[in-house]
């Protein structure tokens, strides 16, 4: 199951909220080199240009639809399919935004340092990752593959490891003049369970239907909406209050 | 034990980010009458006041202290000593502001629908309150309050009742054409155990401390160091991560 840009925009509004946000948060007044690893559709990389208006901005995502989505949206800016787990800078960069991206990535010990290293002296690491693992719409992910029907196929599917906001502190802290780390809940309100289902599966339930055939796939994701609608609580007019964690990052390099 | 301006803006850094995050939030681009409740020595005033620069903005607390310093900081802005539990607008205000301001009152359930009651249709109730009742700040104070020592004096010291994200939701949304809510835990970098003490000597630590005369105090607030020194890691080169969870509420009037 490739990404989607369609289904991943569905949410766009809510989903930009978080990359403006880290983008406010990053303390240069002026940056020549940005670049956005994981840019998804662009919507992150519209951010940090709105920031950045003179900045040379460029965009790297594993996947062909979204780079293709982000090429439209931002036609003058350089757009590259890439593994962002391998990217090296050609030349030192003042800012590297990596707007819900990493969480896909292991080793962050090794990972977080290297990305460091490629940035200008005084530049900038700006990281938000989704912190949301011990929330429902995960556990209940976990849950559900575990269960008789589903355990052999997809029974071991896990995220890579994340951490806390102190390990990521500790971790960057000596090699920073500089690390601004705090972690925002947003309640997104949502339109009934169904939603719920509509946010996730275009990122998090993804590692669990991609083993699925079609036909197993809607068979699943019937069994986690009837789950979700058990465990979330349905306020007055239908709504759904989604609460998602995301730990931000902003880490400057020794100067 | 009265409210210390001076003891307050210690860390007024680090307390004014809260504010300005509010601020930034509010859905209006332009506003004509807005109001702090809870103003402090006027530093969320002074966010509110950058925001919508040709307002006309007031300032309201309950410390005379509080009062004089923020009228030496914005002195063509109106201050008044008040209790903001009683405060009721003259007209309707596009805006009211309050920052670490209603976590001291009771009774949520009818303040905040007041408050809203206050507003011109489509005006904002911008609300932020410390949401660390369970943080081992607050959690230290109620248990040396409560050993043998202390017990009799201020084991039963409590503040007010805060609220969940969802129950503030609730009660608002059938009011607003839109509740906006989200929650962040700021990670402070503090030099030292004593940094924390001093953090919330000025504000948390005062309900605790009010009834004890000056030795008393000292003892408490040793012993509290102690504690604190014991239950918070030191980090290398001295560092204390202070994580500080703050609840965050834009509430809009239905027009």
């Amino acid at each position: 199951m490739t990404w989607s840009a369609n289904q991943y925009t569905r949410f766009e509004s809510e989903r930009t909220r978080p990359a403006r946000d880290l983008v406010a948060a990053i303390p240069q007044d002026s940056v020549q080199l940005a670049v956005d690893l994981g840019c998804g559709p662009g919507n992150s990389t519209e951010a940090l240009l709105a920031r950045y208006p003179t900045a040379a901005v460029s965009g790297i995502d594993s996947s062909e639809d979204m780079i293709d989505t982000a090429r439209k949206r931002l036609p003058h800016l350089n757009f590259e399919v890439g593994d962002i787990g391998r990217w090296k800078a050609d030349r030192a960069v003042d800012v590297i935004l990596a707007n819900a991206s990493l969480q896909w990535l292991p080793d962050h010990q090794t990972l977080y340092p290297r990305l460091l290293a490629q940035l200008a002296k005084g530049g900038c690491l700006a990281v938000q990752t989704p912190d949301n693992l011990s929330e429902t719409p995960h556990r209940a992910a976990r849950e559900l593959a575990a269960s008789a029907q589903w355990a052999n196929k997809i029974g071991s599917v896990r995220h890579p490891d994340r951490h806390e906001a102190q390990w990521y502190y500790s971790l960057l802290r000596p090699l920073c003049s500089r690390v601004d780390v705090w972690r925002t809940t947003y309640f997104h309100e949502l339109q009934g369970h169904q939603a719920v289902v509509e946010w996730f599966k275009g990122t998090a339930l993804r590692p669990f239907v991609a083993p699925l055939d079609a036909q197993e796939r809607e068979t699943f994701l019937g069994q986690y909406l009837d789950k979700i609608s058990a465990e979330m609580p349905m306020l007055e007019g239908g709504t759904v209050l989604l609460p998602f964690p995301r730990l931000f990052i902003v880490a400057q390099r020794s100067a």
